[in-house]
Order: C-alpha cells, then structure tokens, then sequence
C-alpha cells in the first residue's frame, strides 16, 4: 500500500494524503479519520513514502536551547514548535547546555542535519565578543539562523528580541520613583538578555543620578532550580551586613528565592522589602504574596521569530531585527507609583 | 572540503569526524576543537556528509508530548533528550495536545518520518478502552514505541512507569493515619496516570473502611497554569458548604492553588488543612510553606525508558515494563505520623 494507494482508496488528492501525514491542520476531521482508517485498515510503507514524497529530508527546523526544562525556554519551544508545526515544519530538539563548546557542537550537529534553518532559543548563544559568535556566522553561512531575545549583525541572521534594557530600566526607576533607593539587583546569567537587563538597571541608576554600590549587584551562581539556594544566598548578604530595601531581580526564581528571604527573616513585603522578578511565569502567581514581574512577551516574540523563518525559507524579504518592548506587571510584592 | 579532507587535515579518524559532528560527548574536547577548526577555516557541505553518513535518516528518536511547556512533562523531555543524544540519537519533538485525534496524528507524522522508535512522553496516551488505543498499537507495527509513566500490553510497546497507584495510596494512608479522614481528592485529569492515582485513593479508603463522599472527589477543568483559578474553585467548594480538611491532590499545580485557597481564608496549613502535592515540582518550593508532595522518580524512570530504547534498537531483548516506586516527601502542608 503506498500513498497512491491510499489516495485512490479514500477518495482523496495525494497533497491530502501528504497533509494528513504531516499532521497538517489544514485537513477536514472527516477527511483525516477516513484516510487515518485506511491507513489503519491497510497498512502503509513509510518508507515508500517518505522516497515518494522526500518527507524525511524536507521541512525540517532543528531548534537548539540551553535547557528544555527551563520555565523560560520550555515556554518558549512550545510556542515555536506548534507555530512551526501549523506550518508545516517538524522540529528536531537538541539541549546545548551552557557551555560554549557543547554550544557549538549542537549547531553543528544541526547544520550537519540538513535542517532548513536553525532557531537558537534563550539570549545564552551571543557572547559579547564577536569571535566567540564566529560559530553562529558559520552556521548562517549555510543555513538561515533565527535568534530568539538575541541579535547579531550577520547576513542570514533574524532575531526576534524583548527590550529587556529597556523594561529592566523601566522596573528600576519605578522602584526609585516611589522612594527607594537601595535596590539590591540580583542577577545570575551573563547572556547577551542579562547583559542587557544588567545595562537597564545601570543606566536607571545614572538617569536619577543614583550611586552604584558595587555590592548592590549580586551575582548567583547556583541551580536555576535552587530557590532555597537563593534564600540562603541573601540571609548571606544579609548576615555581612548589607542593607537594601528592595530585590530586582533578572528572573522570576531569583524573585520567588528573594520572597522567601523575607518571609524566614520576619521582612514586611512589600512594606519593608520590595521585590520584582522578570518574565511574568508561573512562579510569580504561586508566591505569596505574588510576585510583581516584567512580562517579556515571550508568545509574541515566539510567534514573530517564527513567522520571519516561513517567509525566508518561502524566499520573502523580511527584517533581521524585530524588537518588543516589556511590560511591568503590577502585583503584590511592590506599592509602586503608576 | 568533505570528511575525508577533514579527518585527513585533522589527523583524526572518518570515525571521530562523524561524532563531533553529531554532537557526541565521547570525543576528547581538545580534537573537538581541532576538528571544529578545520571546519571554520574551511566550510563544508553538509549535504555531502549526510549523503556520505546517511545522517539524515539515522539515529532521530520521535518525542511526542500533549505540552512541551508543562512542568512535569518539560523535565522529561529534557531528561530524555539529553540521555538519548549521549547514546548518539536525535530528537524530533511534536506537541499533539489532549485530543485524541490530534495525538494519532502526530504519531502518524511520526512514523512516516521513519524515526528509529517513538517515545510517547506522559501517561496521557493512554485511554481505559483499548479501541481507542488502536492508533498505539498500529504505530508498534511499524516502529518501537517507547511509553513513559503508562503502560499496555503490546507487542513493540516498552514502559518505564511510577507506580502512582500505591503511591497515591500511601499518600492517602498517611493523612487517614495522621487521624484526618475528610480529605478532598482534587484532579484533573483523566489520563493512565490520573486513573491509578483516584485508584489508589480509593483503596486506601476502602482500606481504612472509610465511605467516600463522591463530593470529595473534585475534578478540575480550568487551565494546567491557573493557581488562581484552582483558589477559586475551592473557594466555592467552602461556600456550598463543603468541608475537608486535607487536599490531596494529583498535581503540585493544584497543591499550590489549595495552598492559595488556605491563605485567603485564614486556614492554618497544616494545623486546619493538610496539603499533599504530586510530582515534587519546583512549585513545591516555591509556596509557602513548602508543599508535601510525591516524587515521582521522573529522572530515573527516563533514564531507564531510554536504556530500553537504546537496547531494543540494538536488537537486545529488553523487558517490556518497568515499574518505579514513588516517594512521599514530607514538607510543610502536613503534619504526618512517619
């Protein structure tokens, strides 16, 4: 039985056949079930198939993140993959992990696949010197490559990014316009996104002439899992004496661990500690109280990246650079002026 | 420039070229970078390599998950991915979502992508009737299908599960123990895995010779993200009148939100209402107190469904079924005699 076959038995064209195959939505119900039916009545030759129709070379986008179980990036593949399966394409799913080497190994693997493009998902892939991105200018010398909340100047290079500079700025001035001005801010990524959130909170500082202690910014080195870690982290600080009156921090579980600071240590939030977390997730409803956080339009940014990958990969002109702007959502771990 | 030109240049053999471009980890990092070399001075055709290694239609693993960005199902897939890739495999991943057509679908897609096996991530695959699971067996036919946390019997169809059942059971034993006997089950889903975790609560009920109120059986419809909405529906459970004073629940996502429930009406946790969790997530650490919860080995039970994977794709025989136990671990929501 072959896909001839199948389209003569069911009545159907053999692109319907093919579509039903693909898990395209664009098939009736009816139509799947009847062609599902036969497939299940008489069985079917995927090979046969797939040198027919060339399926197993053809539509396929490798996707590479750091780490699939990360609240951020699993959000993020999700919304790719079911953007990119609507259109069509499967997915093949590598995790790098964050070292540079492994980076570059997962990019090469992929290119080595044939996709037809690659989408580097989470800020993690562009370091700030250019000759440690000379692996992703490889990359698009053989393959579109697509960067979510990342950019890079490089031909065949499309990124889709939040303003984080931007809305991190905007978070840090609405704590210090409404009368703070100890702001812890707590950060644990060195990617081009924590570069630039890093840069935002530097810059609200300067804007309303505000020293930067040098305490003030704390890196945290542990799991991004390690919400306790992040409590320990801060009674830490605490025990040596440094005082800050609220926490802004780069991700939602630093937040969720600054939260937890206060409740062990009998601190009023947000009355005597202000705390603000960045990407909105599912953390910041289940903190109590929850948690005031930056929505990063992360569905959005999803949505777009992938619709620049269909129109160059269908041979459009489309823009290497799209840019969203933030969102401070207000919840109850701040009383800001707005 | 093709892999023989670069395993000459390079001094390594065709063998060692194939795994660094292929991701492996088996290579030394110092030849990884010898090889990564020559190929960013020189460039090279990767159409060329797949045809000369076949690539292309080697070595991918089909993951098929309802949500990629679900916490639980998040996690195994990056445990799966990542012991899959070390055994030299690659992922294509699908989202189906929790229809039932849509996930035959996507297995389809899959099988006629000729993937070496297929990995069905999630007990929700599995239906109480076995018509219904007709497409898994049809799939098994083709291609090895590899079940996480569900379980049938068929010939090609490998499982690696929790026993939920007796969990869910011990789970409920301990709060009948701990002299609580109004205790709420709260679910949402009716997946394999749902079914043996209200199994398991039942007969820990009938065990104690305690009569189960089928109002202290609630099922959750709203969305797997919404804590409020899992709070609000307590809520009105209260104002109907109804009382429990545990919440034993079969997701960590509901915990949070019977956590949530607790808060907003000044009930003491665990004094008023115990609290139990399952899945151990990171929502379990991130609520205040921290939520009682089941660990559901989720690591290992991947680790081994992939050990399966990889011996039946060798041609060893492996055992259909494995089965884990899982853990109660006891944290602030419950005061338990253990």
């Amino acid at each position: 039985m072959n896909i001839y076959d199948i389209s003569k038995q069911a009545g159907v064209s053999i692109a319907t056949v093919s579509r039903v195959l693909n898990g395209s939505p664009n098939v009736k119900p009816s139509t799947r079930r009847k062609v599902m039916d036969i497939i299940d009545q008489y069985g079917y030759t995927p090979n046969a198939f797939a040198r027919g129709l060339g399926l197993d070379t053809m539509n396929s986008i490798g996707i590479i993140c750091a780490d699939s179980s990360d609240l951020y990036l699993s959000k993020a593949i999700y919304y790719i993959e079911g953007n990119l399966r609507k259109n069509g394409y499967n997915c093949i799913l590598t995790c790098s992990g964050y070292n540079h080497d492994d980076k570059e190994a997962a990019l090469a693997m992929m290119i080595n696949r044939r996709v037809d493009a690659v989408i580097l998902v989470g800020s993690n892939y562009i370091e700030a010197d250019d000759e440690t991105n000379r692996y992703i200018m490889n990359a698009a010398a053989q393959s579109p490559v697509f960067l979510l909340n990342a950019s890079m100047d490089c031909p065949n290079v499309f990124c889709a990014t939040c303003d984080d500079f931007k809305a991190m700025q905007d978070a840090a001035l609405a704590l210090i316009d409404s009368g703070i001005t100890d702001i812890l801010y707590l950060y644990n990524s060195h990617s081009y996104s924590g570069r630039r959130k890093l840069g935002g909170y530097r810059s609200a500082c300067e804007i309303r002439k505000l020293d930067i202690a040098q305490d003030l910014m704390q890196f945290y080195e542990g799991s991004h899992e390690d919400i306790d870690g992040v409590c320990r982290f801060l009674c830490g600080l605490r025990a040596q004496g440094l005082v800050f009156r609220a926490v802004l921090a780069s991700e939602d579980m630093l937040a969720a661990g600054a939260v937890k600071y206060a409740k062990k240590n009998g601190i009023a939030i947000p009355d005597e500690l202000s705390v603000i977390g960045y990407n909105n997730s599912l953390l910041t409803t289940c903190s109590d109280p929850e948690i005031t956080s930056v929505d990063n339009k992360l569905e959005a940014l999803c949505f777009q990246l992938v619709r620049t990958c269909i129109g160059v990969l269908n041979g459009e002109k489309m823009p290497p650079k799209i840019i969203y702007s933030g969102e401070l959502v207000h919840k109850g771990t701040t009383r800001l002026v707005h």
